[in-house]
Order: C-alpha cells, then sequence, then structure tokens
C-alpha cells in the first residue's frame, strides 16, 4: 500500500446544461491529473443545479452519460476519481449519488447519500431533499491502493457516528462531496470537517461547488483538506479552482500512536 | 422546569496548599453568586496541582474536607455547583472525580473521569494519568430544577459517543470541568466544545484552570461557554476570573426544530 499521495478537489461551477458540467468536471480532471493528482474529488450535484425540481431531469440511471464520462476520465488521466454526486435513477427513485472509479475506469463503489437535508431555518436557508429523493441505506468505503477511503455526502458530515463506523472500518480518509449554503456553510463546515478529522484521527475532505449567485440555492465554496490533527492543510475561496493536497498515512499513524483516541474509546460504557 | 438560567465559569488559579485552593473556590462561588449565577462550575484538579504524584497526598474519600465546603458553599449561596474535579480516595483506588451539589448542599451526584489521558506528543505534552488513577466507569446526568444536566471531565469530551450518549438521555447542557494543555489546548479545546455542541445541538461549558507557568501542567484556560448553534456566547483568556452566561433551552429547542439532526440520525445504519 502505498503511504504517500496527492489528492486534487474540483470546486467548480455547476453549468446551466448537464453536458457543460461534465465537460468542465473532466476538463479539470485532466488539469489536476497534470499537477500529480492520484485521487481526484468533483462537488456535489456538479452535473445539475442543486434544486429539488431540476433533479428528475438531470438525473440518470447507473452507468449513463456522466457515469461513462467520469469512467473514461478516470481512465485516460489515471487517477481515482470520486465522482462528487449526481442525481440518480431507478425505476421511479431518485437518489443523491456518489460513483468512484479506479485509474481504469472502472466503478469501485457508489454512495448514496444517507441523511436528507431537510431544513427550516428562520431568516436562513429553507430546503426540502426528501421531497425529491430517496435515502441511501448504507455506508461507503472503497478499497484503493491508498488504503481505505469513506465516502459520504454532504448532510452526511453531520453525524458523527458515520464517520466513526468509516473509520472502524478502516478508512484513512473520508471524502464529503458537499454543498453547504450560506446559512450553515459559515457556521458549521469547518467546524465539521476539522472535528470529524480530529476525533477520528483522519485526513478529511470536502469539496462544494463554487459560489453562484444566480443560482437558487447558493453554495458556501471553500472546499478544504484537513489532516488528522485538525488543521486545515488546504482551502479555496468561495471561486472556482482547484487545490491539491498530500495526504501522508504514516503521518496519521503517528498521530494515532501519540494521542491514542482510537485505542482508549471505551464504547460500551456510553452505548444506548 | 425553567427555561432560562445564568451559569457561571470559575477560572481559578490551584494553589499550593489544598487549602488555599478551596478557600479560593469557596470565595468565588460567592461572588459569582452576587452575579445572579444559579449554576457554578470550577475547574478540573481546583484543589491540587495536576501531577500524578500530587494526586494520592491531595486525595479525599467522598464526604470529605473539600467535599464539605463545597456543599456549604452550594447551600449558603444557593446555587447548583459543579465541583469542578478532585483526587478521590476510595479503598486503595484514586479517581478523578466530581462532585455536584443542589441549592441545599446536597451532593445529587459525582462523576469519575472516565478516559484516561494517556498521551505522548513528540515535541508536545507527555502525561500518564493512569499512572496514579482508576477509571471511572459510567456516563453522569444530575436532575435540576434547569433540567437535566451532563458532566464529564477533560478527555472525556474527546469521545463524542459519550457526549452523544449525555444528550439522548436528556441532557440539555453538558458540562465539563478540564484542563487541557498547551499542546492541546490552542489545537483542540474550543473545536471540541464547539463540535459537540453543533452536532447535539446542546449548550456545552468547559471550565479550566488559570494558566500558571509555575506549574508542572499548564493549563491553557480559555473557558467557554458554547451555545447550540456552536458559537462561543462567552471565553475567558489565560487569567484568573470568571464569566457568567445566559443558558436558553428555549432557543435550543428552536434549533432543535429548525435543523432537526437528532431526529435525522439513522444510528441503525453505522452501528458496528
Amino acid at each position: 500500500m502505498h503511504k504517500e499521495f496527492r489528492l486534487a478537489l474540483i470546486q467548480m461551477k455547476v453549468m446551466e446544461t448537464k453536458e457543460a458540467s461534465v465537460d468542465r468536471a473532466v476538463l479539470n480532471v485532466a488539469r489536476v491529473s497534470e499537477k500529480g493528482a492520484e485521487v481526484v474529488v468533483l462537488p456535489e450535484m456538479f452535473n445539475c443545479p442543486y434544486e429539488t425540481h431540476l433533479f428528475s431531469d438531470y438525473a440518470e440511471e447507473e452507468g449513463g452519460y456522466t457515469w461513462q464520462k467520469l469512467s473514461e476520465a478516470a481512465e485516460r488521466n489515471k487517477v481515482y476519481l470520486i465522482g462528487g454526486s449526481i442525481p440518480e435513477r431507478e425505476e421511479d427513485r431518485l437518489y443523491n449519488t456518489s460513483y468512484i472509479f479506479d485509474p481504469k475506469g472502472k466503478c469501485i463503489g457508489k454512495h448514496r447519500k444517507i441523511h436528507m437535508l431537510d431544513i427550516d431555518i428562520v431568516n436562513g436557508q429553507y430546503f426540502r431533499e426528501s421531497d425529491a429523493l430517496s435515502a441511501g441505506e448504507t455506508p461507503t468505503i472503497v478499497e484503493t491502493e491508498f488504503g481505505k477511503i469513506g465516502v459520504a455526502i454532504c448532510y452526511d458530515i453531520r453525524f458523527p457516528e458515520l464517520s466513526r463506523y468509516m473509520v472502524s472500518k478502516g478508512a484513512g480518509v473520508l471524502i464529503f462531496p458537499a454543498a453547504f449554503n450560506m446559512t450553515t456553510g459559515p457556521a458549521h463546515w469547518e467546524l465539521l470537517l476539522r472535528s470529524r478529522a480530529v476525533d477520528n484521527q483522519v485526513y478529511t475532505v470536502g469539496c462544494a461547488p463554487a459560489r453562484d449567485y444566480d443560482l437558487g440555492y447558493i453554495s458556501y465554496g471553500h472546499s478544504m483538506v484537513v489532516n488528522p490533527w485538525g488543521d486545515v492543510i488546504g482551502e479555496l475561496n468561495e471561486d472556482e479552482g482547484y487545490l491539491v493536497g498530500q495526504i501522508d498515512l504514516e503521518a496519521e499513524q503517528t498521530i494515532r500512536d501519540q494521542l491514542p483516541l482510537l485505542k482508549h474509546l471505551k464504547k460500551e460504557k456510553y452505548t444506548l
């Protein structure tokens, strides 16, 4: 297993047409691959504006247009590609789904967002994802040449039990394609990524769409990489861009040795 | 049940003799009570320098000198008193124990620190609490006229499962007497208090000794109160002092209604 690798986040704008968004994503995968990225992450709902009434129009079945383009991009650039998420159709249901590809273009896993964003904050964000989408059922951990990677989507990060589960199953990096908004983003985005990192002693990665005030749901941006000590080691602002961060799993192990939280956990004493 | 109350933190220096520390604590309880505090919190190991070889000398059995003085202070000032922590002796064992008193001076609960701080950070803090102390076995939640309050000590905060447990059992405020050090304090103290608050939608309170460079183990200070949205609503620096914060359990419920995390949790899908 390779203990060090370069991971890139692509913080892109979501375009009006699906094809334009996918082109933009694919172009950026090539760009960060030239910079040495070996794992590439796209944002949540990167091929569809984040509005419940649009999900059905943009949705595809597994193996559809976007899936194909991502598979090709992974293979062509020889990268692991955590394909953000897109609306997935299966029979009469829609999901918020992340497809994950290996450097041969093979789909090695998929995550369906488990927790639906149904919130109504006074003077803040209202959203009811469950009006349009169904919830996923299971956590997602994929095997790579860099060890196990956990993938969950946006609101999933709010539930510490899920991150703990992925790490207990061996994940050394947790990746969250996400689209926090202008209420919850400034309040909680960095806090959540940093706290999941510190509590679980893993790298955490959050990848969001660039901010676009023309859309109904405005992404906060600020894609970032946090190391297992809780330091933000790379962060974008709200604009389009990418960042490449170095992941060092030996350093992660050192932190686990020096501050042995995962060993000191006494779950049986406080499990309901 | 009263939905609003004033809570005070006392960030005090630990003195060389136990009696001097206890006097200082008792004096400050009276002082914050005059400011309207109805719940008062003292720091971890407020009557004993935080060094493993001293714990035995300063230790008392339940009902001992410090216990008595705290009980009297609670009754005299008509406050709930979360008595920080002190070294407790029971037979041949020592514990890091917080005694909790009601406004009549009755001891309504005690918490023995569950997780022992055994860490060894290169170029940072070394400490082996388990050389001298035994670990507590159970979470602690006390009933008050302001609802249920969860109490845990310092390193206990690092384990999100424990905070979740206390909140699941109805705690509306989590109180952590603590003494983070000059390595972990700047890195993680605020982050942990804020993230336990946001994840569980509760007020969190951390109360530390004032910083004292003459001691072997140097407390970071920065006692603080965090609201259920994760905002720090009151914070001290490293010096001696106190702060009084307003706790509003109606506001807490509002946040739980608008961003229903506790309802959206799907524990069964990711429990080991």
